[in-house]
């Protein structure tokens, strides 16, 4: 089964940007309704924690300590990603290098260092839409969306929210779909019962909550991290609420937390065909692998993804014994 | 008896925009002055907990999960709801689909999650009024007024009285009626008395305040909820004296929180005739319904707000054995 | 002894704008020099606590609950007030029915709720000086003059002080004349001595500062407390030191707290003639009372602030014995 | 030896206003590269203490409670006074009396209301640049220069340096010189040593801090306080390491804080001969005393900053037993 | 070995910007990509104690105490120094007399008065590029670049990150290469292990991360403390791995803390040739030196930095037995 999708424009994209709406969201869904969107942010949102040589245990590839590396692989992979989002600095300084790569520029990002026991999170924007469509303009990069985190819950939501609003009329009206990424944190989250302490950051009840937000300020599409599995629904199945809830704003997930291929894809495949999911947002899972790997594991995300293959035609695929292209 | 009401001009609408202005509350009111508004907001503000499936021991529909059952409601209801309200995004992704319904543009939203015992509330602005002047224009799209909440006694009150008197100069300016929902609220409203605490959010020298204030800001309508019973006099009874204090600011209330058809009928019609009000903003009470009966529903509150028909009739056209149409 | 006093104009009223103030001068002064100012913002400032129905042991004239009520006796007062003061809000809403009432527009206003203990107070601005003068422009309104209100010593006095600085040059470059509301209050007035707090809100040291601080703002008139009775002066003594503090900028003050007629007018005359003061500000003591007693209350102040009566005469005035119109 | 210096333009002042910066320097330095800055601004900053009657114990004229008291000395010292210092409001205000002042306005002020201990000073600008411009352009009133207060070392700190930066770059622009006043306040400055706490705020190290930051915001002129006299150096002698600190910038102080005259005026001429400041900015020691003494006191400040003659003649000045004018 | 190379445009720079941004990265870096940049910020960032004569034990040049010592040595340096790093107000005021010195100017400074231990640094924009752009414009100045501080792990990063953002594309806009000096400072950077607290400032994960944001921010260059050498790697080997972060964005780093010449030239080297900077940030290591010694100190950096020669050729420029020029 191959999801095909129709491309709806929002009331508040003007008619002189209909066409350029049209075309960032082919471009990010190759007109199946699904994203594959490579994430490259963390290098504020981790800090380096996410690249070599940090990760105590972990193996990482050398080479993704140069930025250069999710450019790399992002313009390798091709077709196979939606669009590779990073921070409008990225984009200005690697883009004349990478033309052909779809970019989505991540408005916000905060680091790691103040948790929330210290403080609850906050997360403003760097650029405004403005200053992203004149790069896009003078540079004739393919800036294809704009994107923003928000932390609902934290006691600065209402900054974020307010951002978060404005984001998504400005960039419709310049014919910039958006995604957000939504995630539940705070002191809010995290309930005493008792003596111990429950974070309800994963709950499906606040994640779904999370994914309706995403709609209310009509998001094309909103991130959300996987729900746990409680009360005898699996994961999967409490996606399936959520994207629900979220309505014509699709889903997108994180990826499996596996570092193990085949697992990471049952793990997705689950998301997109139980939980309805629009497609995923990966980020360290690719890039933490060497370059050819990381394509590759690209192309097998997308042969769920756009594909709509099965788990094992897309570990094949990241095995190297098959290709996928679209 | 019908309750008729000729449309007041506030000096603040420009002479270009008095038609609009007033057209916009003719489709509000009907010509009767009351209003039945169909609230869509509680995706932020209760996250999904008013929705499909998250309500322990509640039958809420299952077609209540998804955005859309709100939208077919808000257009089968047709005449009977004289606006449904809704943040911008929302409007903005499922508008043309359903380009007769009357919108009203919820401005600023929250969600639940951080408690007054953690913070004081604070709401801001998603959107400005230019920019819903610009969806109104691009898009042809039936918008006809703009609403915020204000959380009054909060000790960040005066960023929300702050926003909220600049939107009622710009909504007005743009022939925009505009709703405040005045919900006292925050640390000041828990008064220690000895050993208990009382939460004088909805006593009756508070909310007729909240009634008058949205006098002071110069709105068309003012949500409040409705008072408490006490001194020996009934909440409906309370209401008449706030709906007094706000004068030319029409009143309107949550219906009441009863899920039962009849019950809540009997309550609103309490509030309008007894307490004066000018209709009521409901919202979980209609959409949890499957769709055939949250229409009914509409009609059968529209049956006492813009019909001034009697309970008996309105439950009858709630169970199907009646119909009423404006 | 009739008070006269030519007008004078500041010198950041441009000189297109000097017939404006002027005539604006002339219409809350009649040319004495001296302003009476009924004030009808409480809806806010108290909420609805001045009004009926909830002033328990108090006589409050049952209309008072209205709006209107505020509206009626400002007309009806004719020239015997030099101005109404109320927000943006009621005179867009109320300004039509009522043209030729002078508006005071009162810029900004919070609510009693959270008071000092929970937090020190800040008011800030709902609406701007350009919005106030497009009301003007289009409606037609006659709009006088402006007012603001800041709470001296409070944590948040920055704030307040930032916006009444730029309403000054705003409000005189559009020809209304601006009387600022001055009230010490927060922590810092609360003084420990031993074991009993000392509040230092209406020490005569601290009235007089607050009227100073009228002057560097540059406003027309500055509305003080009347200061404590210490240190073997009485209050109109030391309102004499506040009102040679503030210099070309005239003090005003609030007439007696006293709900009795004659001795609230005695209070009055000894502002005026010994304390020096310019008139006066009062709301409740006004609007309280029934319409007709309301408006005889008014032509009594009048009669001592515009018409230099003695308050025999005034009392008639009130009682109806005699009748005072300027 | 009478101190000259040419006018320097800081690179920041455009073509087009360096007549106008020039002659502004020229009125408040007499060519002398030295000002004599009468300050009067301290009704907000002391509120009414420093004026009659609140200073127990001390001798202050009558005459000193009215504003109009700073003006006329300003006016009758005629040459002697570089300029007079106030709040926008008093120049619109008096300045139509007074229209040969040369008037400095002094863009934000803070009342003494709010203590350290209490909190952090904060203080922010009542005016924008552009605001008075335009006074100065309506009025043809003889605007000098603007002036700015920064608290440094107090937590709000940057709100401050970051008005002042601006401030420049604007003043600047328009052809206005510009004075801060640094004074380093807050807790920072408040360093427990064992059982007793240091007031750092006058130490050498950090006054002479304070003179070094006038000039990397590109001060015209910065006013310390007088540094404290330690290890083994007159504060005079602390002054000539702050003055070469600023370079430029020229360093003006407070004057002796005697109110009498004599040791007053030795005070101030070792600040300027042994510590090489450029003048002083002096306010209650003026204006504290009648009208004519008043005047004698600025000829005899003007003699030692703009005269550079002898404390003996400056006395004699002060005393009416010799004439000084330039 | 001669490092060479070309210069890269950030998409950001405009086409008709492209020549000046090419000949500001030019003047900083003669065409070698490495830079020498001339610190002269500290007026503010330490006040004066890195002047002369605070530092208690430290021999400091007496003239050091003058703001013009730093803009002589920057002008004798000549092309030995890239370009001298200083606040605005510094370069409108002293500017005029060295018209030659090639400015990068510092937007936002704070002063080391409040420690960590009382609040998380915060340091926001003096001046906007606007206005510095501007000041180029007028003056014909040499402005090749902007500067901005980051505190990141402060609790206010996001007004920081926030303005650094919008800092680079209105800089990039204007042909202005932008400097970062990313410093990790605050509350949670001082980790509790047990007993001891433990400062991560410059932990090499940490540092890293720093370079790397640099980089997001899309940064020139970015300026970061030297790591800790721990875990088996001198400082220099981890500056390696951080300079490989930050790909296409140069760090720079602080030469070495030692005031003797020699090894602090031998720091440097290691920090280029290991390390793998673009160059160094040096500031009271130069300008604590008389004006001779200061500017042979330049250019024995210039030569490691720009000439690639060795520490021993380094070392003899810096003792006057060798020349350098570039």
């Amino acid at each position: 089964m191959t999801t095909t999708a129709a491309i709806r424009i929002p009331a508040n994209v003007p008619e002189a940007m209909r066409a350029t709406y049209t075309r960032n969201m082919q471009r990010l869904t190759h007109g199946t309704g699904r994203i594959m969107l490579f994430a490259g942010d963390q290098k504020v949102e981790h800090l380096n924690e996410d690249f070599y040589p940090f990760k105590a245990g972990e193996q990482i590839a050398a080479e993704d300590n140069d930025p250069r590396h999710l450019f790399n692989i992002a313009q390798a992979a091709g077709n196979s990603i939606g669009c590779f989002a990073t921070q409008y600095g990225m984009v200005s300084l690697y883009g004349p290098d990478y033309p052909e790569v779809p970019y989505l520029v991540k408005v916000n990002s905060k680091t790691h260092l103040v948790n929330v026991s210290q403080g609850d999170p906050v997360s403003t924007a760097w650029v405004t839409v403005e200053q992203i469509v004149r790069l896009r303009e003078m540079s004739g990069l393919n800036v294809v969306g704009v994107g923003y985190t928000i932390y609902l819950g934290s006691e600065h939501e209402n900054v974020m929210l307010a951002e978060a609003g404005r984001l998504v009329a400005d960039a419709h009206a310049a014919g910039l779909p958006v995604v957000f990424w939504i995630y539940p944190r705070g002191k809010s989250l995290l309930k005493k019962e008792g003596d111990k302490t429950v974070n309800l950051e994963k709950s499906p009840k606040v994640i779904t909550g999370a994914a309706g937000v995403g709609a209310t300020l009509g998001a094309d599409f909103v991130k959300v991290n996987p729900p746990d599995a409680v009360d005898g629904k699996s994961s999967a199945e409490w996606l399936k609420v959520a994207t629900e809830a979220a309505g014509l704003t699709r889903v997108i997930c994180a990826g499996g937390s596996s570092k193990e291929g085949a697992s990471f894809l049952k793990e997705l495949q689950d998301q997109l065909v139980i939980g309805g999911t629009a497609g995923n947002a990966t980020g360290r899972n690719i890039h933490q692998r060497p370059l050819d790997e990381a394509v590759r594991f690209c192309h097998a995300i997308a042969a769920l993804t756009y594909g709509s293959r099965d788990v094992e035609y897309a570990t094949r695929v990241y095995q190297g014994q098959e290709s996928f292209a679209i």
